[in-house]
């Protein structure tokens, strides 16, 4: 049974809570901390992005298409697809030779209801291109260009790259495998939201994955420096991995290199700590990414990394923010439990 | 520690799960079937609206300002905020010789998506009639009326009315401590979205008061009464408790009088089985109201309403409803978990 890791709280009374699971974990492998079960195989859906994201900078292609920081990031991204979101996926396809009609992840309006406002008000529908996996698809199909290796009918090459057998997902999967050391044919797989396969993993190894990506270590050579070259990128364009409010994006526009964090679908999320060398992985049981697993991960945030009193002040918003109505009256809060709070952290 | 309620699957595997707990009582107060705590006190939100609606009836409001079966279902809801819930809203406001500023619930975009964007698009803002609970506030505004009795200054004697010292307030409440027999004075009591006062309760007195609304047992005669008109409002007026596409829209629209039920924020549902003389009350831990409450309610239906077979077909789309991702494709499904399909249900 994992802890509970997340309290609701309403007029002083516990309301609602979230239980779940976290591995920090160092690139050796060593478990720095742990709640709840983190061997059980979960979904990591999208907050393995990055690490899906590893052969297209790995082959060749980032470069060969000189893509900028801003569609690096927006290839590792969960976006609101506000509109440079949707322009900047644009932009990566054009460098590629195609277009929106190669995307196969599926349209959904904004997830910004700003932005879905914005295009409702305008008369428009949204596009692939507002999808929120819209980079990551408009990187699988960059990558498809280095390995179709500029031979003619791309765009026949292209079709179907979200099936596991074809060439750029086996590249995309065998990077996944290589970055969390486990065996992917061997565990439960499922279709993610925007078609591609999604494997079961425990937190263990994502952990791990992500404390490689921080420091390099236990990578081959090729995706140690991509995930160099992408914690650049996330770091030097955090509006494209998330959007305007959301969490990734505040987090790493107030700290910069000092965290990369992504959230992943029904509760997931992972970070690298690369100043501590460190990964972390996250699952909530009941699959909330709408509150609780944000408030695990300032906690986590808060108790791992050194923070400037200004900093910690942030980080405290995000780790027990108030919940307020319609009114804009506070009428409760969350709260990191006291079991994330009694974290033992070595320093 | 309460029992897995609902199962999330992905490709075969259990993704997440939401833990909860059942009560199923009738209205002498036998408890019939439960699962987990039922006496845990938890915040019912808006489960309860129809509870709260009870003065508004036995007060002599609604008749004396003619309300029709649509306003009497609107003051019992969480509605979509679609045109007309607003418009609904607005006739009863003006009925009681008020407008749309004298509701205190806040304002915010309507929650069905579709009616969102068509504000945006025809380039309104939302106002406070298009907040879910301006019906409930609105049938509040109207027992003002009675209570005030005709006399000038309605607009200075309602303002304030979402306070639990004002006088519509203690009617309000004054009706949820009778119909559920429970000690208000004495228990945690929190702000609710719309700025009126939230009691916690145990499951087994919210159950119990569904029970006595769905047959009468256990009520004041004026009371007996209003729950009768209530219940009847709402079987007539389905779309006004909810809206399109939504659970208890759906399931009221099919099966009639034969089901009252009510979902509240925060994972909590509430129902009135009338011809089983019982009544349910559901509280998801993690606070889900998005799916599992659904699930949990649909299961229980099966489980105690005699279904006709294309009535028990359509329970169970809602009961193991698939998923599907943004291009179509069924990629799992949500499941009643064992501990719900086991109950043991007395025939």
């Amino acid at each position: 049974m994992n802890p509970v890791l997340v309290d609701v709280l309403r007029g002083g009374a516990i309301e609602s809570a979230h239980r779940g699971a976290l591995a920090v974990l160092d690139a050796d492998g060593g478990v720095v901390a742990r709640l709840g079960d983190i061997d059980r195989p979960i979904f990591p859906r999208s907050a393995v992005k990055l690490l899906q994201a590893l052969p297209l900078v790995a082959s060749g292609a980032a470069d060969a298409l000189a893509l900028s920081d801003a569609e690096l990031a927006l290839a590792c991204a969960s976006h609101g697809g506000e509109e440079r979101h949707a322009q900047t996926a644009a932009g990566m396809l054009a460098k590629a030779g195609l277009d929106a009609d190669a995307l196969e992840c599926g349209t959904h309006w904004p997830y910004n209801e700003v932005a879905a406002r914005a295009l409702a008000a305008h008369g428009q529908a949204p596009s692939a291109l507002n999808n929120n996996c819209s980079g990551k698809h408009a990187g699988f199909l960059c990558l498809a260009c280095a390995l179709h290796g500029g031979k003619p009918d791309l765009r026949q090459y292209v079709r179907g790259y979200v099936g596991a057998e074809h060439p750029v997902m086996r590249e995309v999967t065998a990077a996944l495998q290589a970055a969390t050391g486990y065996d992917l044919a061997n565990t439960p797989r499922g279709t993610d939201g925007c078609s591609i396969p999604t494997f079961a993993l425990p937190l263990r190894q994502l952990a791990l994955a992500f404390a490689r990506v921080g420091t390099g270590i236990g990578l081959s050579a090729d995706h140690a420096r991509a995930a160099q070259r992408l914690r650049a990128a996330v770091a030097a364009a955090p509006f494209m991995v998330a959007g305007s409010g959301r969490f990734d994006t505040r987090v790493m526009e107030r700290l910069g290199a000092r965290v990369l964090c992504k959230v992943g679908a029904e509760g997931v999320y992972c970070a690298a700590l690369p100043e501590r060398g460190l990964g972390v992985a996250i699952k909530i049981d009941d699959g909330n990414n709408a509150r609780a697993c944000e408030v695990v991960m300032a906690a986590v945030i808060e108790a791992f990394v050194a923070l400037e009193d200004a900093d910690a002040a942030f980080m405290r918003t995000l780790s027990e923010p108030p919940l307020t109505n319609w009114n804009g009256i506070e009428v409760g809060r969350l709260s990191a439990a006291a079991a994330l709070r009694s974290l033992e952290v070595p320093r």
